[in-house]
């Protein structure tokens, strides 16, 4: 149980600070964070939780990385309904404090986006659907590469969480224009249910691509580079 | 004593370098460093003071942290008015300091807001009390629970700082436009009093947020997260 | 043979974040990342895979580097061959994902640069061969005497990914410029390829003073910093 | 003789890695790195030399943080001026070095202020000399702060490279508006040899306040934080 609270709160804070800072604080005029900072925020929310509530949940934060560690055999099937429903509660409850939050802005119209995830005409740089499967796939798989080899008992001890964030910072940093990032269906889903419109219905590639390239991923790291 | 010393250069150091960065860096023409180096800024004074220091004071540098540490069971109650004297002290001489640079510039004319935290008004982009109560509460929780559960003893050791300053940017990097970002009622006290105005009239709320959100941190991590 | 897939990987998400940074993001209007954001991710990639898979192939992901620890005497000359086999092949399979990748944007139309690295007309900012020969030469050898440094056995045990990988990131923000920064003969090699004209013309300088720059750095080291 | 040679390197990369990239790439159109991508290469400088070759001569890089070391009674008195020669003669060499790239740039015409540090009319924004003397003051006085602080053999092993490097990138994010920053007597002679005119008049301030600043500091840490 106290498990499945590290992954509430841990998914909550990505969501909370990644979407949030892209939303509040990206396009501000002359001073605002851009991509750069977008990219900073997301890969900080996952350091600073893992060093957080690492130590308890394993700190996954992601249902795609949550398969990844059970395709790695590095965490048990049994709990990944569990894991996968507190991710997508958190995700969800920090997309509703955003939404509380931007709607007392005083010239606040619309939500937009919200940060949601897309591709061709929902794309932030017009990329196609094949581009941005490819791209999130890959992605995914390197993220959980990174994962899984930075907690491995051969690497060194207490910096995969730096590790692990500072590569969803540059995940961001190369591919926001492509689909706004997701590698991530827990982060995707909470923003396209608020978006809605077109972005619920691409929800399905964000999906699909991340759980692949994190399960071959998981594959790769156990034939390849894992200790057995 | 020598914990009080450590409180209060530790608290200068914050408010001068990350109001500091505010006011003499963040609209450079150009070659400004935006909200990104300003949440940064006020990130790294966190961490470089708490290498420094951490080992003697803790490294609270916020009376919102003090409180905090107190609910989650990890501070005397004994010693809070000391750290949050010396706490104050030092985010005001800091704001002297700053004051002295900036009143030696050329062209200078007026302090205007000094860094100083606001809503509806005097938020940067036009949030609401409501939306600044709510950012407030949030963001100062979660800083409380990465400080909690960084400095854990589960936690992997000597990262804490990492997390913590890195933790302060990212909030930073999600809240400037929605109240220029206090989550520290030390630094909003000593901005405000330059300021001046409208500014001080609203202080109330960066002291009842961010306090209120680190005593439910200290809260939850003591009934979820501690090894109790 | 898992060493040799090691570099592969690692190579791979060198070129793919790197030069995908700055082919998808650092022109991106108002919100692109710049060379900062540049720098931030080629650094990072290796940073991450340093963590991920250091501990397996030592994480070179550039024949200058492989050259350099030889010349340090880290290295053995009979495993030179396969590592950079393996680094070429890695950073051509990456530019091809990322040629895939921007092909599928709406408004293609030509890969221009693709990231390649360059002098004269191909300089960034207009610098010689003179200029890009004595850059590349003592960002390599910096380079190298950073990576020979931090993972001596009395560096600080655990440190060196963020040393090496930081210090990737510092030598793209000083010359980007300049070259576009290569220090990376692989890098430059897959990118040239793609990118064809009179890029594929000016290859030989990142291979030339890449090297030379990684030799002195290994002699230096040899000679004054290593424990004999 | 070692240790020298460190000091010579670790210099040299601080002025060519810091100034180099505020003359190459700090105002390049529209990509250019601002202040905060110089803030961060100064600061990248010595955290990756100190990595590097800190285990060596113990990484100053820096007159005024020997000075600092000294009266903190860190470093021996009969080893100040060696140090302090093979730190200005890296400077120098480090500025010869960008001459000779910046002058082989195809629209080459002046050196220009070359990084160096003013105030007055050569503040970047108008700064006069006592702003210029508070700041270079009270800044170094941090630095040292952090330096003595983080490699206290109370503090965590291993990282005080990240906070003292990272400290440095803070005090950029200050101060570049107010004096170009300094803290640092052999970064601000090598520039200002180059730059000439009213730069070397001026050259004083930058020997003074730093020192000044780092005696007090090693005298507080002394009598406040060390452990006697």
């Amino acid at each position: 149980m106290k498990k499945l609270f590290a992954e509430f709160f841990g998914t909550f804070w990505l969501v909370f600070g990644g979407c949030g800072s892209a939303i509040f604080a990206a396009g501000y005029p002359d001073l605002g964070i851009g991509f750069v900072g977008v990219a900073l925020a997301f890969g900080l929310t996952v350091l600073t939780m893992a060093y957080a509530v690492g130590h308890i949940s394993g700190g996954h934060f992601n249902p795609a990385v949550s398969f990844g560690l059970w395709a790695g055999g590095k965490f048990d099937a049994k709990d990944l309904v569990g894991y996968i429903l507190a991710q997508l509660i958190g995700a969800f409850v920090a997309a509703g404090a955003l939404y509380l939050i931007i709607t007392n802005k005083s010239d606040f119209v619309t939500i937009g986006g919200f940060a949601a995830n897309g591709y061709d005409a929902l794309s932030p740089d017009g990329y196609s659907m094949t581009a941005a499967l490819i791209a999130e796939f890959l992605l995914t798989m390197f993220f959980l590469l990174i994962i899984l080899g930075s907690t491995n008992e051969r690497a060194p001890k207490g910096f995969a969480p730096i590790a692990i964030g500072l590569g969803l910072t540059l995940i961001h940093l190369i591919s926001i224009p492509i689909t706004n990032t997701s590698v991530n269906p827990a982060r995707s889903t909470s923003q396209a249910i608020f978006a809605g419109g077109e972005f619920t219905s691409q929800l399905w590639l964000f999906w699909v691509a991340p759980i692949a390239g994190a399960l071959v991923a998981g594959f790769i790291h156990k034939a390849l580079f894992d200790k057995e």
